[in-house]
């Protein structure tokens, strides 16, 4: 692609840059932003570099905040001794969005990964281990994704917590509410099968 | 979705409004710039600044461009007297890269689509207009979208132009290059048979 403007072209150049965005949707991006008003795109740049300069993480559990610590570390009606283990943020979302969990979180921030050259330093991790060190932790669950890189890090993790004499636990898996048996894949119908539930207790499920 | 920084929220809102990005790859995008050095954060806000504050429009042309004319309008061996009219800066970009025109643009800049809005007075029409009054031009190609909005706009301007002496023209629409006859539409295999050419002159043509 030739441009007619150089400044153009470094805008598709760093667009482009983004993770899943090609060239032709980075013009695309760019022609539009010419079409903006100008407050329009400086509202845009401006929260990129807020976002970058203001955005802390939680010196507790590593999520996302605009201060020291994030909301749910700080709300006194959290139960502070029930740590939920997650990946990354999206994670925290996703839960917080059931309104179903009262503790706390760890988020690690990333799996270990040897091919993306990720080891068990690169984890946010030691806030948690000083906190069991404190005696603060009661109960940890592990909520990571079922992928082999998640089942690493939950072993490690748990070869870390296991003799700490804390309650340790992990999401269940199995078939997802509305999804129909032959569909799922052999594994997860397994799994499902190994952890079944006395019957009463999976009606009290399905009504809360 | 509850965000834990308000910053974030800011910054995924922003991203949201592009075209063609929702919220959950705004997060994502969002949790990638966090990720990233600040001072690659910094060239892509920097940049997209620099591309609504520096990048003009070719007076002459409409083509966008770092300077009050566009490189191809400053071009002396390109031939001022053939004009090809196009929708937008890609389409421009489109037909350099076959590098087999010689001639200057048009850039409309939009196409008449009274669904959006657009009327004549929408388009960057005035400065050929101008040119084809002080005699500066020789032939106009029409190099339009084949849809609804390209043949209108096609034909507002046909009409202003038709009695000034020139030669119109429009490019070739048919079977692609490579393309089976069978997978044609017929308004497009029907005009490709309506518009045939002597066998000698199309030979021609793949020879070149």
């Amino acid at each position: 692609m030739d441009f007619s403007s150089k400044y153009l072209e470094k805008a598709v150049l760093e667009i482009s840059g983004l993770p899943g965005i090609g060239r032709k949707t980075a013009l695309r991006l760019a022609l539009h932003l010419l079409r903006c008003d100008e407050n329009e795109v400086e509202a845009l740049a401006g929260s990129l570099m807020d976002l970058k300069q203001k955005v802390k993480r939680c010196s507790s559990c590593g999520n996302l905040s605009d201060r020291e610590r994030c909301e749910i570390c700080e709300n006194p009606v959290r139960e502070q001794a029930l740590v939920c283990v997650v990946e990354d943020i999206r994670d925290v979302m996703a839960i917080e969005n059931t309104g179903q969990y009262k503790g706390v979180y760890q988020v690690l921030g990333a799996l270990i990964s040897p091919m993306d050259g990720i080891g068990p330093g690169g984890l946010n991790l030691q806030s948690l281990l000083d906190k069991v060190e404190e005696g603060k932790v009661q109960e940890v669950i592990f909520a990571l994704s079922g992928t082999m890189e998640g089942e690493t890090t939950g072993f490690y993790i748990y070869k870390k917590l296991k003799d700490k004499g804390l309650k340790l636990s992990s999401i269940a898996r199995g078939i997802a509410v509305g999804d129909q048996l032959e569909y799922a894949d052999e594994l997860t119908l397994a799994r499902s099968i190994q952890h079944r539930l006395p019957y009463e207790q999976s009606l009290q499920q399905n009504r809360s």
